[in-house]
């Protein structure tokens, strides 16, 4: 059995309101690959959050006396606190240069996974743009999904990642952030192994696992390849949500 | 770019003493893969650990006060939870069913990464063996790296993986918890991006990414695929060791 993940070639730098399937299947085009049932795209969430037109001018935010607080405990720019503020649920953690959130969208994450990198408004001037994540990525994800199946005819899985860091061990790796068409876990419990005992407690989080893979092959600077075509994902794909993938907060060993 | 995960034929069941070097260029053949430079090969803990014979008999294994206690509040057996605290520095949380700890290797990891499936003992009965991790995975993963240099010529990279819990996402994912000949992290930290802008906190966990790839293509139970050959890893392979994967205590978010 093989996995085989592509980067995909000249992807543009995207705009608010690019198509993005049109600029997929152009660049699968220009790839060499041919798209087949069962395939999956996976895009970086900067791309997606992007030609939804997340982009916010840092100039046009005001912050408020708690923004500006937590800016100043933090070391980070309030308006940029701001809106961080505006994207989550709840701050759980802060430290120097770091506010960790319960995002809007239900995960924990750092900085609200706002990104100040690869950033540019629909001006001339990219200093003072920071990028939101997409509003509801199971939604986008869906959207391109369906999109692509009608231009196609193939049934894909699409899913949208991002880099989050962990509590407990060093460097970021890639997570899901919003899928469809693709199994969020798979649940393994109830399985036998080799010999026969039943697993207790096997579910395993094949989309974040599939994130991961992706994300080693885009890279996170200049290289500029944002998209991952990937073939031979060993589980039938099926639909997944995000939500799965968030454990509950009374689960949260966090917390 | 791309990269290319392939699951190895034919691994046997693994047992105290097995010569794991030999079993996999065995099995590298029967797969027809022909071994190239910079290749890298993902092992399973759990085949390394019983080549190592770290499978211990619960029947002969004495709980201590603290173990009775502690596996009375988690609904644990107690010799297993005997065993956990012997692999660990320090218990860290504790839930039904779930004893949190850092592990004497270094690691936060959930019941000190003691495995009860897919185990025998060296006799007939596999009733009450379980799996400890290897002793010192790096010296596992150099140890077969060297070995298989010398027995072909070739400059792998080695890597040993497990699956671990997240705090606060549903899930197991596979993580790296032993590696020689590959890089543990990878730091962007002073690349630029599209737009020129320096990168100011990306130190990527390539190695995670790379296990949790790994880890998709295994599966969990009597599938049996505990070894994954990989392809065209997309960073130069370089001397990585799983102390950087962990982060310093002073800076978990965790505790």
């Amino acid at each position: 059995m093989s996995l085989i993940l592509h980067t995909l070639k000249n992807i543009p730098i995207i705009r608010r309101g690019d198509n993005l399937a049109d600029i997929l299947l152009k660049s699968l085009q220009d790839s060499k690959v041919e798209l087949q049932d069962d395939d999956i795209l996976v895009l970086a969430q900067k791309i997606v959050s992007k030609s939804e037109g997340r982009m916010v001018n840092l100039a046009n935010v005001q912050p408020t006396t708690r923004a500006i607080e937590l800016g100043e405990l933090t070391e980070k720019d309030p308006r940029l606190v701001e809106l961080m503020l505006g994207e989550s649920n709840e701050v759980l953690r802060t430290r120097k240069g770091v506010i960790v959130v319960e995002h809007k969208l239900g995960f924990v994450c750092a900085n609200a996974g706002i990104d100040h990198s690869n950033v540019m408004g629909d001006g001339d001037s990219n200093e003072d743009y920071v990028l939101l994540l997409p509003e509801d990525p199971d939604r986008s994800a869906k959207g391109l999904r369906e999109e692509i199946k009608q231009k196609t005819g193939k049934s894909l899985g699409v899913m949208i990642i991002d880099s989050h860091g962990r509590a407990w061990r060093n460097g970021t790796v890639g997570i899901c952030i919003g899928l469809s068409g693709v199994p969020a876990l798979v649940d393994e419990r109830g399985w036998q192994d080799l010999f026969g005992y039943t697993l207790k407690a096997t579910l395993v989080a094949v989309a974040d696992e599939l994130a991961a893979a992706a994300s080693l092959m885009m890279g996170q600077a200049a290289e500029g390849t944002p998209v991952v075509h990937v073939r031979g994902f060993p589980y039938p794909l099926g639909e997944g949500t995000l939500k799965e993938l968030i454990r509950p907060k009374d689960m949260d060993m966090f917390r």
